[in-house]
């Protein structure tokens, strides 16, 4: 059965928690929190002009998602696109979802008028590079640095 | 005369477009470009959801600025802020005005509900790093990506 790429509805949140439950276990910086992903997800989903979420599904069932979302860059003028959560179930890697999700998450930025797309991935992760780099991205000389706010 | 912090309104672009391309002609990674910097600066100052600018004055002259722009993270379920564009003048630095930035922009971000900053700096750039780890910022293990997108 195809893979099909859809844009997510708040319909999609169950499923979508699920997938980023997947993907904070894994991650070096984050651990999975349930409460805040569904805050989250709908603060994004409830206003299209924060982000877009792009969900895979192959015969009904959730695959795999990322996450785009919308600021200006002073240096270009224009809208850019941060990617972010994208993941793919353990069982459904290495069948080509991932670069479904990715290339339809590109195609997505450049038909909302983003003029370009930047995402932060492991550092050691190199697979997930090499994999970012077969879609064009050219890794950065920046470095990220982060501030943890608390109240 | 003490230096002041402001957020930034429109009245202010001509006075940001100048700290910006003062910014942009020291940055590896960008060049300046005056008409898309008023565009960008124009679409974050009319809407406050996208972000907010901070302006640094002395005596009513402008000698910084930094950017803040919002966005959700799925990981926290809470809005979070990039720190863009921070920038004092050449003959204005090494007298605290881009501390005084810094901090407001933190107390700032924390105000209007951010739970993380995140910012780029150049990897190459020791004094920056260890100015932002001065205000708390740690360097994160992640390494960004980027991807152009034509029309």
């Amino acid at each position: 059965m195809p893979v099909q790429i859809q844009i997510a509805t708040p319909a999609d949140i169950p499923e979508l928690v699920e997938l980023l439950c997947c993907l904070f276990e894994q991650e070096a910086e984050f651990k999975p929190d349930r409460a805040a992903q569904v805050r989250g997800l709908e603060r994004i989903l409830n206003d299209p002009a924060v982000g877009s979420l792009l969900l895979a599904r192959q015969g009904g069932r959730a695959l795999g998602m990322v996450n785009l979302l919308y600021t200006i860059s002073t240096a270009l003028g224009e809208r850019v696109a941060l990617l972010e959560d994208m993941v793919v179930l353990p069982e459904a890697r290495n069948g080509g979802t991932g670069s479904l999700l990715l290339q339809a998450a590109i195609d997505h930025a450049r038909a909302v008028g983003c003029r370009r797309i930047t995402l932060l991935t492991d550092g050691d992760n190199l697979p997930a590079q090499r994999f970012y780099q077969r879609h064009g991205f050219s890794a950065s000389s920046m470095l990220p640095m982060r501030l943890v706010l608390t109240h």
